[in-house]
């Protein structure tokens, strides 16, 4: 642990380091560059932080972040009504939105299932999607989930209880990622990007 | 620019990513773990900052940072009076400290003379170091400004008006650092070290 000539330099320096990937030298230079700027700036920056945890709410429908109770999103009717895309968490909302190639709706789980980690399909939103789905407006539910374990065994989870359900059930594919090497691909995206080959129109077209 | 489901969640975004060394995807990640911790935690750390911000003072003395009027390390009287260390900013001092080696006092210049970004002896705390040295106590100042053109110009600076002061000017040593190899260290000091170089037996008690 460092010392510090202040208190409220040493509480500030302890709060930063806090955060994800923010070590004790890098808080220190935050809180000092946050001490040269204006008294009002750092107080923006502060209840910034505080109003958005404070007033954030999540959208009662695909538990997305909002701030209404139903989501910006969900919300909008232009948006195709029959398609769902299933993500892990809000962050991927955000990676897929701004592609801009995605036109229908979202459902965050909030998590994957991982026994390991103790998580099973009554920690996450999985009840919440059935009711959409009985509603009947969805025709597709795509899955965007990271290829892991994990999620291939969410799909699985979530494709068994959409049986019958008279629904499309699609993944977003996988495979070696723009700009990638294949000589640097691991075994099992290799296999699966042999596996999920396409003819050669269809790839272009992707 | 990213787009974000919700203004709340973009104006803590982009609070975060004004910080120096974050862009808007660790903002982001920053953001959106802050939304994961409970309402107390998240008022903890932006009360934190807010105060650290408002309720900070600078040593009258050495223009450390401190809780109070004088700060801790100049109202130690344990301390050394009779050393001066001038550093260029308030991390040089924490850096200082944590190494546990120095017991004298400090200056803080925030800043050195640099001609290129119009910043003159003027815009430092000099005038207030030559009013601590008129006092009598200190014997030796020690500077410890990084390496650079403008560390060495404000030295011979402050050396300048120091003179006929009965002082003693001495600097921290500069070379390879521990651990550094030789052949990759710049021309200049490489140089350095060897027009600094020691006795052996000063080298080891060093």
């Amino acid at each position: 642990m460092m010392q510090f000539p202040s208190k409220l330099i040493a509480d500030a320096v302890a709060s930063f380091s806090k955060l994800p990937g923010i070590g004790e030298k890098t808080a220190l230079r935050l809180v000092l560059h946050l001490l040269k700027q204006d008294k009002d700036q750092v107080s923006s920056f502060s209840s910034a932080i505080e109003r958005m945890r404070n007033e954030i709410k999540f959208c009662s429908t695909c538990h997305n972040v909002s701030d209404e109770q139903i989501c910006t999103i969900c919300v909008d009717t232009r948006r195709d009504q029959s398609k769902i895309c299933i993500v892990e968490n809000i962050r991927d909302i955000i990676a897929i939105e701004n592609t801009g190639v995605y036109n229908g709706l979202y459902h965050v789980l909030g998590g994957i299932i991982s026994p390991v980690d103790g998580i099973g399909p009554d920690q996450l939103n999985i009840a919440s999607l059935m009711s959409r789905i009985e509603q009947g407006a969805c025709k597709e539910l795509i899955m965007a989930l990271n290829p892991t374990m994990e999620g291939d065994t969410t799909i699985f989870y979530i494709t068994k209880l959409s049986k019958d359900k008279n629904i499309s059930i699609t993944s977003i594919s996988r495979g070696i990622a723009f700009g990638g090497e294949l000589e640097y691909t691991d075994d099992l995206t290799l296999a699966r990007s042999f596996s999920g080959r396409l003819p050669y129109e269809n790839y272009l077209s992707n």
